[in-house]
């Protein structure tokens, strides 16, 4: 076997894990780099959904140690002329499709002003020699990623570009006592996860109203052991944006609700959202 | 990267995995241990059921290297002041909630006349730098069980304690010539496997009948291979307790069972139940 | 720990990933080789569905390095008489139940031209001390596998063996202008994967029809992107097979077809399939 660098590498796909397939692009991965340790994040994105894939991926990365590399394999494109990135950071790199999966993780790099290097994937050497139309995380990122994960220079994997596809962002409106922003992901608990940042909601506390499918919660709860079983309540979620949360329960089966439905914030008259929000 | 250590670390939670806070975890713990090899036992328990996750950890931890580090975050109570805990046996350490998780393990290391050393985790030192109130799994339990990984002593992430919450026992009757307990779990199968023990059981083969959801079941089976298929046949399972199963099909669709379903084993009248069974 | 030695082994089982099985097999991997890279191919594969196992076997096994030891425990027959098998080939080592789970690899192999040796699994000292009558992925395949991963040559696991149990081929027929062959695999998309070789029929993109359940579909597709979303299309597979879409949907629910669905491909007067197809 060749000789290995201790490096991680994630993926995200939409590909399920009953096929195989996520399981031949750690194959691949290993032939290439057989010290890679490799990271499920999750392979259970809806088929095509890019903005869920781009939201785990902006939720997880932090967590990751320096150099980590992260492969997002959501690729309804994959065959057409849609470029194939790889992006370096000061902290990790990133290779997936150019669809806008990397969106949200770059516009949070961009608000902390990041520098970035984008390469547009045209050098065929580091890819397996037989290229399909149908599965690049095979036949193009996954080799990619593990070349990267051994050390390799990312300019050498094709030129350097400015602009990638990115999403339109998710709506999140600020006026004077009112913030209204939406669902952006539903959690396996049934949790609602909101694009509402939530540091600075947690000290006006209880002198919050939050709405959501034409309910009101009246303040945050810390845990979810302050409600009572079965309470709709409303918290700040491991990545400090506001959530929506039944207790013992699911907030998704209560209200029926879906990525993309509103929720609002408005406060008690004496205090004003306006200064404190981002 | 820091220099690691090779060292098991196995994950029960009922995260699922589609969210990616299971690889939030792996990517806390590979920074703190590059060298670390993680092992998914499972991450579909229902939410919040304690139970089914202590069951779990008890039929797989024996069955990992010495000095394997399991960690399970099953735990409603996050960020309440329900404890934090690391346990240390002769074989292998335990970094949970302090919520009865660790039950079934504990009473089987007890009835083995088994050490265990149990702190409390009190010692922020070993915590990420920032602790939500919502995922300890990646702020507490995972760091903690990546610094035990490297050879960290316990005792230095908190005070040593003496009890912790047990769950109530799984309930297990035995009589002359009848044993009554339980239907503890419901495997992948659909087969129904029961908290009676079922070494003492093998012997008496042909001459027990298991009374289970109004069947009745003649003898045991060494093997599926024994039955036709469609058959309801009883057996003894993996980790020596008796289950009943259905050749090529699930006993849990034909008998409409659940958890805590009552199984009843009697036997002919010239052998007795009292002594064979512990 | 003992010295271990860095080598790949994939998993494929039916047994999912809740009850802890499949993590209690790795245990066991670690435990002999605590340098050993586990990957999963599959665990949802239907319960004893061994034809879907061998199935996603064929397809995987060709992307892992040199001396990657594939597991696999699809095994109604576990604790009968049924024989363990482990086979090397020049390029990996297999090790499964004796059951038709390694048929398409075999047939593949044997089409190739290449040697393989079949040893019966008869010595038990490269098992766990106990073996169970219901999981020998456990109590044999996992230890073996780890004990093959440390370089141990197989014929120290038992005797030299020339026939296996091979399942019947997937029917495919080819007439004057015709194909006939069937679903072999619906994919996590709700693609058809067909058993129906696709290199040669590339040359004839346009000319071809094909027909599957009832519908006709004209041409093949490069990718899913020429489609329109909703639109059947016929594409050649990541591995080189023919096989039927739903652009950004899925063909097994427009079309209610399950595997062994009879599929046909024609083509117009001018050109014989006779020749071209394999």
């Amino acid at each position: 076997m060749t000789k290995g660098k201790h490096s991680v590498i994630t993926l995200i796909t939409d590909f399920g894990m009953e096929d195989g397939n996520v399981g031949v692009m750690k194959g691949v991965i290993y032939g290439i780099n057989p010290c890679a340790s490799i990271v499920d994040l999750s392979h259970d994105i809806s088929p095509q959904d890019i903005a869920a894939a781009a939201y785990v991926l902006r939720r997880a990365y932090t967590y990751f140690p320096q150099g980590t590399i992260h492969v997002v394999v959501v690729d309804p494109g994959v065959g057409s002329a849609r470029r194939a990135l790889a992006v370096q950071t000061a902290q990790a790199f990133f290779v997936a499709p150019d669809n806008g999966v990397l969106t949200y993780v770059l516009q949070e790099l961009r608000e902390k002003g990041e520098n970035t290097r984008i390469i547009n994937l045209t050098n065929p050497r580091y890819w397996l020699p037989q290229v399909s139309t149908v599965f690049h995380g095979r036949d193009i990122f996954a080799p990619v990623a593990a070349h990267i994960s051994l050390g390799l220079e990312i300019d050498t994997l094709g030129e350097e570009i400015e602009d990638v596809l990115m999403l339109p962002p998710l709506a999140l409106e600020m006026d004077h006592g009112k913030i209204v922003g939406q669902v952006a992901h539903i959690d396996h608990f049934g949790n609602l996860l909101t694009n509402i940042p939530g540091s600075d909601l947690i000290a006006l506390g209880d002198r919050l109203t939050i709405s959501v499918a034409q309910r009101e919660i009246r303040g945050l709860r810390d845990t979810f052991s302050q409600g009572q079983t079965g309470q709709l309540i409303a918290y700040i979620d491991s990545s400090a944006h506001l959530a929506i949360g039944v207790v013992n329960g699911s907030a998704q089966q209560l209200l029926r609700s879906g990525v993309g439905e509103s929720v609002e914030v408005t406060t008690s008259k004496d205090v004003s959202l306006h200064q404190e929000a981002p």
